[in-house]
């Protein structure tokens, strides 16, 4: 008995992707698909990359037409997850691919998005410590930002062993997907292709708090994050630079010893042998994870540096994990593990 | 009872595409995997994007590797396949991926390659018409050319339908994953982004003949072809833009209802509804070919365009699918059809 | 004593590129810089690629604040350089990088463009025959389009000696430049990467009159042009594949003689030597074109491929290049001839 | 009477950028060009962007070939510079792009290099304090390597004032021609197109040392530095994103006042307006770098970008530079300040 599953958000990004990958779920039917702008529209048009569904008609994002399915993403602007969420009740797991649901701390939310605090979801980053049981049976998840995925992936293991202390410094590079599909010219092909730029720079990404929030809570202290963001002339991808201090005593050897166990049994987070480092072509579509640790002595900084796809891992990915292990499924099911490359 | 698939080969971009949609397929289990100047390193360290194979040693190509599977891959130079296939036998079914058993006419063969005609296997390409049996039940598959594909699926409608006559005009573009992976200076990344150049212009291209002779068969009388290829700064794709002269009397609606009827049955090939165009992003990763028509009063020319991904559609797609008709699998089996977009 | 030059649209691609030259021109002072929707913005904040510029401000394109220059530069949407030229009089050297003054044919105007004919200027094609005559000291010049330019150049020779006829097919792939920087959803980053894509097919892109226009005035018979244009994943260049049927007795030494002798006292279009073919990267902000010829004897068909930076020889150089005759200074003052690679 | 100048290493990237600066540099005549793999071919076939010099033949390097210039530019693999320098004697000025002389401690070149230390020349990084004094009239000239002449810029204003402290923590993207011309399988555009993938990782790279050099002399004490460099999918540019840790009691005022004094009277160093960031697109072909500074109070960390274009400011612009400071010229003298964008 299928998976009735509906995704509110269908014409963007995120949405497209998550469209993608259940489209090869193996226990997944696809439900209603609405949008805003787009209601009315073709999915062919609007994702011609999904010729399956290119037939499918968007419909209005409505409380109605998301009602009377088992699952429903949310891949909605900022904000706007709360009110629907609320009005589908627990007979759905809702799954909100926004940022409404992620932070604690209410005056971490409020300084970064400028609005009331709406609550706390299960995360749905699997590889946390606890992660997993929370999402468990879950009626509820907040799919982690695709920045925050990428650094704790990267950090998690370290902090957790107690083998780098604060002072973390993330400097990560996002293909152009990660900004959304509104028309802006700063994200125009002429503007983007042959260009590395930042933005957000300074403490002011809002993706910095959720940081600070999961490495402090593996860390049991309050860890700081500089977080600097770039734009870089790629359609998916993150590539995270992760620096911490080390703690002293740390040896290049112990690193290793702590990664390869933290990360051993996760299916899609995979320690590279010695030698080779991440890139993002390597994970073009895929769900997994490649991390790399280096020691810098003379620094006296561990470097860990992980590449995800922006929009599986870090977004529809995700997602789909958290809901394989919400609904009681194999973790793995429907989720490609090989990227597409070159 | 899995199909035991070996991969000769295995290091370079066919192979490793090959592999990619191989570890999707249920019904097969992944044997020999053989290389030369890379045998004994471990996949991992070559197709950095196949995780599950990561720890899978590569062995020298040998008769002796290859025996013993169902079925036997061959993405190997141009020239090399014969003498393996000779001795595999018919106990497998041996699929080559070169171009050594495309041509059918041994002058053609000499005059492009300057070696001496091999012989001509069932050709790939199931698509074409007739070609579905001949498949069936093969020992041996000739995979097209990655050009010839994306050019006789714009095509084949119109001259299987009589509307065109010759005289056909082909401009393609391709991704540098067509070029292979031996390292070039003017393959390198700092040459090919941002620029468009052309390469065996004038009649030159070892896939010349292979479009004439397709097209010349649907046709039935000869058909001469202008074939230009351009390397794009792009990984993967060939977007081809395909004209030919129209024969008098063809109307724009008679064009559209001659490639409707001979596409709508097609799993991979899709005609796309009037104004949309192919592009070769929403195909990346896909085994499916986009195609639109238009009929060009002014200058009296049919103009198909047709968008695959010349590593899928183009050749491990096209020898994945070729493989399931000759075993009697469904032929839609273990195939992407949707692209990995934005 | 300078010539005092201003522009009108300078925040937009072709009159960033109008000032990146002017800033290097020896006998130019930049006047007055105007826009409309960004008016009141610093030229810093818009062309950030041009310091010298930055603390200057745009005023709202009108007529008074054009007045008083030595020369204009329109580079306007279509449509809109009519009215504007009209006021400045013949004090000033208008010259317009938009399409309103280039097509003799009205009705050729009305089909493509569906407004009145405003009427035609000299072309500001110096190569063409009888170009340069007519561009000295002239008022008024109308710049060709980026795809005339490229086009024309390529097989202008071929025409005006006889050695082909028409039925001439275009296939040329251009930057995402070409497309204007208005933000729109087919030209983000994200969709233009990794893509190849078709527009306008099927004879109804507005630079197929003109292409037709030129060469059947060089031809000095009716020439028609299948032209298809196609959009590559790089801001700026575009390489025309250029085909025509070759007339009997043509050989590829009469061919090559031919194009030696048209080109040879070109300042900026080069033939290059056999064996090497043109690319969009060699040209690169160069107001150079880079052609090579090759005749298909299977196809019968002359094969001219040309490589040009649309906005330098394609716009923003062809502009400045006619403005030097217009003015009698030598023509080559201030343009760039190496372009920037890799 | 113009200065002479031969350059050695033409074919490669360094030389052919030394090459497009010179042909526009009003004050040089070029001289020899020489190379050693590609001795004998025209330097069309290799540059194909220098229409100009495209009939110059290259000739082996010798100190004959060399010999009889006012100028060399040596653009050689790392340790070839020191013999050709010592034979050439002091009659002609030596530009040495390589790294041979770049550093002041033999211990950090051995530990680095591998090879024993050949010396130290006076650095051309003109706006490092002291430097241009120590260029003024000198016959040796060691240009910075790129990374630290995009570091070094973003980091010397505030060190040199004393607003940071140590724990510099450096990620930067660079353009593909970085990695330099011969062909190698990671550096094929297949692989590095939509890819961003790091290197050297952990304290290794080369240009460490460089980097804690030059901040060191300006800060007057010992500073370190985690350096972690990333290939980004670009042909040119780096991206500096450079922080270290604040000192009590600094302001986001103070930072940017530092910052607007120190870059105020540079010709090629632009501190850019509060709000907008540095972009490589923006420096393309050009020698200016561009800086933005942010105070991020929760990390205590001060966080300057720098975009540079690698080839220019970062390589041949740097050494033009320094040559006409050496010469007594003007100090920009046939530099390009824009950049060609987009």
């Amino acid at each position: 008995m299928a998976v009735r599953a509906a995704v509110a958000g269908a014409s963007g990004y995120a949405g497209g992707e998550i469209l993608r990958l259940l489209t090869g779920h193996p226990e997944v039917e696809i439900g209603a698909l609405t949008g805003n702008s787009n209601a009315g529209q073709r999915l062919g048009a609007l994702q011609p990359h999904l010729p399956p569904l290119a037939d499918r008609v968007l419909e209005v994002t409505t409380v109605e037409a998301l009602t009377g399915h088992d699952v429903v993403f949310l891949a909605l602007p900022h904000g706007q997850s709360a009110a629907v969420a609320e009005q589908l009740g627990d007979e759905a797991l809702v799954i909100d691919c926004g940022a409404d649901f992620r932070l604690r701390d209410p005056g971490d939310w409020e300084r970064f998005y400028g609005t009331p605090h709406a609550g706390t979801w299960p995360y749905g980053l699997p590889e946390l410590p606890g992660a997993r049981d929370a999402l468990t049976g879950s009626r509820r998840v907040a799919v982690p930002g695709c920045y925050p995925t990428a650094v704790t992936l990267a950090l998690f293991p370290a902090f957790g062993a107690g083998l780098v202390e604060s002072d973390v410094v993330v400097v990560a590079a996002t293909g152009t997907s990660g900004a959304g599909k509104t028309p802006k010219p700063h994200l125009l092909g002429s503007e983007v292709m042959g260009s590395m730029s930042p933005y957000g720079v300074g403490g002011v990404h809002r993706h910095t708090p959720e940081m600070a929030q999961n490495l402090s809570a593996v860390a049991d202290e309050p860890v700081t994050v500089s977080f600097t963001p770039t734009l870089a002339p790629m359609s998916r991808g993150i590539l995270a630079t992760c620096t911490a201090r080390a703690r002293s005593g740390l040896t290049a050897d112990r690193l290793r010893e702590v990664y390869d166990k933290a990360l051993a049994a996760e299916p899609f987070v995979h320690l590279l042998p010695e030698g080779q480092w991440p890139s993002t072509a390597a994970v073009y579509g895929s769900n997994s994870a490649l991390v790399q640790v280096a020691y810098d002595e003379a620094a006296d900084r561990v470097v860990v540096v992980s590449a995800i796809d922006n929009l599986t891992k870090g977004t529809a990915g995700g997602a789909v994990q958290s809901m394989n292990i919400a609904l009681g499924l194999p973790e793995e099911t429907g989720l490609p593990v090989t990227g597409v490359a070159p």
